[in-house]
């Protein structure tokens, strides 16, 4: 059934509205293009509601929020959800900072999220309170590995009820949960951690997915993430094949996510149910 | 003639100074250096008057607008036409939020404005006072066709002579006109919807082009919107011969604008006067 | 020596703190993560403080500096030296604004800096209060040749030993002081100039080795230097091999870094101390 997401999610061309880092956008747009959706970004109190207005779903990721675009964070959540719109929230480096952290636990207290994905300490620093983040990087002591798996699972999906999302802990393995299923992803490559915006990138991916795939947010989620990580896959072949370094590596992410067909999603994706 | 303009961009290397928005700055800087001009992006009421008057161009792009940025739009728009210099709008997302139609229409109010460009209908938004808009992609009711093309053209023709500014209504078919003469190009390639910032490149091309042809500013956007047309042919064709996607695409497009020389412009063009 | 100083980068995994322009962030990111590195960008008062603590040095980067930033470089820069970690300044269009060569100064005088690294007329603008500043591109008068490279060096140094910090003319020729050596630099090829962020990239490079290497930070800007000019060498010839233009040249320039081993920087580097 992922290759029916893919498929809804050229279809319908979702209009994703953007509030996002200054760091990664780029990519964030040229993906969302890639995979058939559009890109808005906007993030000024006064702009940003109309915005969301006429998108299809909302994409908030906190990487360089500052005291101008939270507002505009919550007054687009808010008004995302009455219109009945898909809220992802990628709460970049939540831990790092008291500001991150605080900020993204108001988001998941006050809105309705859809989503929330992250890496592992992002996710704790959320759901726990505290954790260690190195930067935007998931620390080496929370990555997800065969021996954490099973408890890792059951701390997302113990998250995902008491919030009423689907979480995704995104890393070497990727975990994805709502409060009654559980999903994990082995796809993606090592290198996907040596270009900036993987995450970014993957949280965007997920909302267009989640707005084309209305009825079922947890496989929408699934197949978001199994589509990137098999692109991850393909262009790191083509990396070594061409002998390029990272930043063409991130072309050839995006290039993937334009070229892949809903077959070889079906196809490439590994995913195991919990 | 078109060929003469480009050589004279090659020639002056103008200094264009870029209020633009985040999520497309990078190519707009790259595009401006691959024509032979040069970027400083400055957006702080502050700094960029002082920018301003070290530059030879101004392109005001209100993509991503907020209250920090809109007053450097203004003051940057005055101070240039004191100097004399070419002063292009790009009103990104007008007709999609209150703040960027009332934002954009203020500016082609106020400033004495060399050269409007957008997309139909951000064009139309600003022109009628309402529209119907897809985020920034031109909705489908209001993309240039044969069939709308002769009607297009008196819009842009009467809407230029009302505000004594070149206007270009850039599509599939490229509509320019100034309040006498009206051109169509029929350069360009549908994939260049499918990156984002091949509007914003171009208005930073056509501003870099009306410094350097300052005594014709509707053949210097004619020559401009042909030029980006004609590398994006050229970059669609080595996409398809690469196997590439979207983002790689980007960097054909840049890449050809660096390589592009006076002599292809002026062969591959494809202008009709009306 | 210089090989070394790469090989601490790769074992070291720096993580640094960005405040840095929107134009150039996302190829600064990825330069960081190419030689071995991790970024976090944040310039949000409330924010930036917090992330300067977990990292192990500071790029300040006055490219598009406003009214919220500008505190935030003042107080990381005060705390990242607290916790003894390296401060490099990037004065950015210093000559250019009122706002960028008062900041520029203020930064200086306040804060213990470790490194300035800037063009010939940027760094002028600083040490000598007034320039001519074309943008962010050193001034053609400005330009370090044969003919006045001993002249540079000396006006290096002497800023240097005034200042107390490592300071980087860079330029066709690079000339590296402090207060008691200097050194020039012969790497490097003149496409650098035709892609936006080769000096932003280099500053968050250097800043990356200073975090390295830090009983030796002439040394250690000396290597980051030759680093990207060795590495902007080898992209220019894949560029004239491949055809392409300044965009693929832009990720080939970061594919050599990532790729680079610390032979071939020993090997590549021509280096001439003073």
């Amino acid at each position: 059934m992922l290759d029916k997401m893919l498929a809804n999610v050229r279809e319908a061309a979702p209009l994703v509205h953007c509030i996002t880092n200054y760091v990664t956008v780029n990519d964030v747009a040229n993906i969302l293009l890639a995979a058939g959706g559009a890109p808005i970004m906007a993030d000024e109190p006064d702009d940003a509601v109309d915005i969301t207005s006429i998108c299809g779903g909302l994409d908030i990721n906190i990487g360089t929020l500052n005291a101008r675009t939270i507002p505009s964070m919550f007054a687009c959540g808010a008004r995302a959800r009455e219109l009945g719109h898909p809220v992802l929230l990628d709460p970049v480096g939540a831990g790092a900072s008291k500001l991150r952290t605080d900020t993204a636990n108001r988001l998941v207290d006050e809105l309705d999220l859809s989503c929330i994905r992250g890496n592992s300490s992002e996710i704790k620093a959320i759901a726990l309170g505290s954790t260690t983040t190195k930067g935007v990087e998931a620390d080496i002591a929370d990555v997800v590995t065969d021996s954490n798996l099973q408890a890792t699972v059951a701390f997302a999906e113990e998250f995902a009820d008491r919030v009423g999302s689907v979480v995704a802990i995104t890393g070497a393995i990727d975990v994805i949960a709502d409060g009654s299923h559980a999903f994990a992803i082995r796809n993606g490559h090592p290198v996907m951690s040596k270009i900036t915006g993987s995450g970014c990138m993957l949280s965007a991916l997920v909302t267009a997915f989640l707005v084309a795939n209305p009825d079922d947010l947890l496989m929408a989620t699934v197949a978001a993430v199994a589509a990137e990580g098999v692109c991850g896959e393909k262009a790191a072949v083509k990396m070594v094949e061409t002998g390029v370094g990272n930043s063409t590596y991130r072309d050839y992410l995006i290039d993937n996510v334009y070229l892949l067909t809903p077959d070889e999603l079906e196809r490439d994706a590994r995913v195991e149910e919990f």
